[in-house]
């Protein structure tokens, strides 16, 4: 639990992050963006997640001697899933240790078909003397060579000093035909953008050269707005009631994600003045306060969102110190509930240009679920509440080290612990795990009772039923007696956990079956449902399937894409092209509303039990 | 020599200036921009210039009683150029006092064809509780209800609440398709801009409602960077020398730009929040440093400016605090040395719509010359120098009270002061007037020599030559006993003074002798001189043809336009149409640059020579 931190290097792209000790490093790939391949789950049997280590590290464990031999570890190689951060590394990852699903979607996929022409655009001119003193002015001389701009002040007050001081060599940064900057000499590399995925309880940036597309750093922090409340209805309110409290929640955003901004510049080591662009993609709530606009409107009927088209600026006027000049885009929106963190997913993920039916389902404190069905895009978004990042939970807590992030029970129960060290707390996950475990062994009724002990089926092991604590009409399950947790106290999950999983859970199945119903379509139908958030990468999905989270379908048809808004913002940030398609996507997917459906309230019911079987 | 200040109104138009008490109503008029009809050059004995006064004032001089009768001066019925401001007043200017020139020029001509489409727009809008809830967003409501539009950060803002604060009843600003202000109710009328003239010595700023045009206030100040130097050479010097020194002279125009806004929305009790545009035009030095752009380049070869074209931005780029949208623009330009303020004057007087051949000269501290013939307009500009403002003469000072503004010989010497005190010093006009009359009665010489008392022709009179004051090898003349004035201290005019006058005077001559040659147009071509400036239209005539500072054409054809540059700011200010061509005459006027020009060297010497004889 402690705050030092490390910069891990992924090889061969270059990306980095910063990792507190401890982290193992399959997380901080994850953090980095690259999902590894690990069907054991982590639990350092299978071998797969095996990558190489540059620098210094923690000795080998067993399994790793074991699975590797001594000799692959003197070259370095490790599992990723038993190794932890301890100090600075660099981390070469084999193409054949990434996740499939995710390469294909996300990194292979998307490096693919990545388009690179973005809106700030940076030209070399040598400008020789005789054309110099032949123009009639500086700036004749740069629309002669080049081509008509208009100047924006600070490039106009650089350009006399630039042009002299470097002898004619300079490089202009237009944008469309505005004149956005001069610079000294051949600065076209030196061209940064960032991409944000404004959450409701977590901020992620990516600082991108836009030259080639690369991604120089991944950093993310807590929506400090979560201290105002956990979701977007609390925070509504606070700008409803309280005449500074757009002014709090803005000013908090705004400041996180300055401080994003500086951690970004100094893990890549850029200079954030020569940052042109940030892109920000998050729901309706999220992007109107982002922006300084009073979100009251989505807390009452007809819940109208203020745009719904692409709004740019300055960065400047967000409070953000670039690039004098540097712009800002915040993503398209469909309506009020459905923002533009899902344009961005749709933007990433291509849906609907797949020959099947396709279901995104991005998991967060809000749920957003989109689906691509002959052609049409149809998209809600339920209030999963913030059940899954550990809040609402007694015992439960965030994906960070010392979270219980696995529970397997084969007889007796065995656990995993992010860092290796004794429990904590309890993660999303590691409750999804439980829960799924719970319902296998009979321990739980598909109405989410936790049984008393004498309810308990016969057959459920005894190591097991010693865990159930009796408390009044209640029975809560041990999951760390005081000897094996690092306080020294037991953990329990607690009956009224469970209810938080079920509003959670039910919501998601919800929303899905109700897109699914509107649009006439099976479950067996899905050709795909991609699994998006930070996350939602890291669910076991039979797990996931168990509780009913998603309609029963094989299991190999759900598929990790990482963090689509990010991802998609990334699209925006790297081509015009893609800035049109997400200003198309804004317009053209249908909305449903679900907050006064009846519908929906009945479904949210039926969807809060569980399933009565399952894997 | 008091600070107090009151507020005149003028009617018909309700312009207002502040003035210092003691100030005589003729130059509150002028200083508001209303030349009054003068021909007696304000010695209270032609009654010309009879204005009708509400509100306390001092007693009515012997002259008023003489010449307006004590019914009149009852009826409140006074001599502008005998009555001191002593209290706050509101003035009725009757149209036969204004001065039949100027009301043709400025006042009459231009507020005849002054065109209304100002760049800024607003628009009232009333949505319907229907369409408000049929809308998909509040910017759809707006558009469908509207026109396409791009909405300012600060608009989008400012969208919801407006809207269901206001019951669907609000206002638009536009600029072109940009939308860039919300307001509630119908705003329509709280429309305003500022028209800035920006001089090397003198900053006047005339704000304006943009939906009518009506000038609602005028203010006047000293360029403050006059304190870093006279002219324009010594700042950019300035700016060549001292790496801050660019910043010092912005920030000191930019401190006294502020001041004057602070000072007109008082006058005219306006909210500057609803100040949307403000005009500026400058010469090409003043242009550059306002706009934080080094003008490092205008003092080497090739003279080279850093635009040509008009410059936009936003005031707040500036430091201006209007409302957060409020646009800027700085006059195109046409060169080096012949800048914004030249365009705008071309654009206040319509010279190039006149049917004969016309001459522009804007007396300040850079002389404007403009000649428009055969349909070419040429333009070239002289340094000045700051001699009439009354600077580097010993005894001068700017047309303020205290100034002695007017010598008459008639045997003996006559004087008027500014304010009617004793003299303090003497300013530009009392210096031209002098000059004439000491080379009319023989006391000085066409070299420039103030001749010792035993070379005056023996017809000069005695109380005449009994003023010359020897002084080694050079004579001075003496202005105002040390009883007269108002230190206890004589007042004498220099030798060195008449030196300085020369420069100034001889600069301005050459520069009108080589447009004209190079044009070959001769003097007695000219139909017209307009002749602008502050100071310009102070200037008595025959005077400043006496001492050659025009050619010698007939005193009728010379026609004073007032300040010309402010003029033009405001038709930019006022339409579109004149910010098209105030763009088109700064790259059609041909420029001519006397800098290094040794025609102008050798001209330059023989004008700084009076001329032999004349009026």
């Amino acid at each position: 639990m402690t705050h030092r931190k490390f910069k891990v290097t992924f090889q061969p792209t270059g990306r980095t992050v910063h990792v507190e000790a401890g982290t193992r490093l399959i997380d901080a790939a994850a953090a980095a963006g690259f999902t590894l391949d690990a069907p054991c789950g982590g639990s350092g049997t299978c071998g797969k997640c095996k990558v190489r280590v540059h620098g210094a590290h923690c000795p080998p464990s067993e399994s790793e001697i074991r699975l590797l031999g001594a000799d692959a570890i003197a070259h370095g190689h490790r599992l990723a899933c038993d190794t932890q951060v301890t100090a600075a590394l660099v981390v070469d990852i084999p193409e054949r240790s990434l996740l499939d699903n995710r390469a294909q979607i996300l990194t292979g996929d998307s490096q693919g078909d990545l388009t690179l022409n973005p809106r700030i655009q940076k030209h070399f001119l040598s400008l020789a003397p005789a054309q110099r003193e032949a123009a009639a002015s500086d700036l004749e001389l740069l629309v002669q060579t080049f081509k008509p701009l208009t100047p924006r002040l600070s490039a106009l007050q650089a350009l006399p000093g630039c042009l002299r001081k470097n002898n004619g060599q300079i490089t202009a940064v237009t944008v469309g035909n505005d004149l956005i900057g001069i610079e000294g000499g051949d600065t076209r590399s030196a061209l940064y953008g960032v991409a944000f995925d404004i959450g409701t309880t977590t901020l992620v940036g990516t600082l991108i050269r836009l030259s080639d597309g690369t991604e120089l750093a991944v950093a993310a922090r807590m929506n400090p707005q979560t201290s105002f409340g956990d979701d977007v209805v609390t925070r509504i309110l606070k700008c409803r009631a309280d005449a500074h409290g757009l002014a709090a929640l803005q000013d908090a955003v705004i400041g996180a994600i300055r401080a994003l901004l500086t951690e970004l510049g100094a893990t890549a080591g850029i200079d954030l003045h020569k940052v042109y662009e940030v892109v920000f993609a998050g729901n309706t709530t999220m992007q109107e306060i982002l922006l300084g606009i009073d979100p009251s409107a989505l807390g009452e009927l007809p819940f109208q969102p203020a745009f719904r088209e692409t709004v740019t600026g300055r960065a400047v006027e967000l409070g953000l110190a670039l690039h004098p000049e540097a712009q800002f885009t915040v993503f398209p929106q469909v309506g009020g509930f459905v923002g533009g963190d899902t344009v961005a997913g749709i933007l990433a993920t291509r849906m609907d240009h797949f020959g099947e039916t396709v279901l995104l389902v991005d998991i967060g404190t809000n749920g957003e679920i989109v689906l691509f069905h002959q052609g049409q895009l149809t998209a809600t978004s339920v209030a999963a509440g913030p059940a899954f990042e550990g809040a609402r939970i007694v015992n439960g807590m965030r994906g960070a080290a010392g979270a219980i992030e696995k529970f397997t029970f084969d007889g007796d129960m065995h656990w995993s612990v992010i860092g290796g060290s004794r429990p904590v707390g309890l993660c999303g996950t590691g409750l999804i795990d439980l829960t799924a475990e719970l319902l296998r062994t009979g321990l739980l009724d598909p109405t989410g009772r936790i049984l008393p002990v004498e309810e308990v089926p016969a057959q459920t092991p005894q190591s097991l039923r010693k865990r159930l604590v009796t408390d009044g009409a209640e029975t809560h399950f041990l999951m760390a007696t005081a000897d094996e947790t690092a306080s020294g106290k037991p953990l329990l999950l607690y009956q009224r956990d469970i209810r938080e999983l079920q509003l959670a859970n039910g919501a998601i199945r919800a929303g899905i079956n109700i897109l699914l119903r509107q649009a006439g379509v099976e479950p067996e139908q899905l050709g795909q449902v991609l699994l998006a958030g930070a996350f939602g990468n890291y669910i076991r999905r039979h797990n996931a399937k168990r509780i009913g989270m998603f309609p029963p379908i094989p299991t190999e048809r759900i598929q990790f894409v990482g963090n689509a808004a990010s991802f998609g913002a990334k699209r925006l940030l790297l081509a015009e092209s893609e800035r049109m398609r997400a200003a198309e996507l804004g317009r053209k997917v249908r909305h449903i509303d679900l907050s006064l459906d009846p519908e929906f309230q009945m479904e949210f019911g039926g969807a809060m039990l569980f399933p009565e079987s399952g894997e």
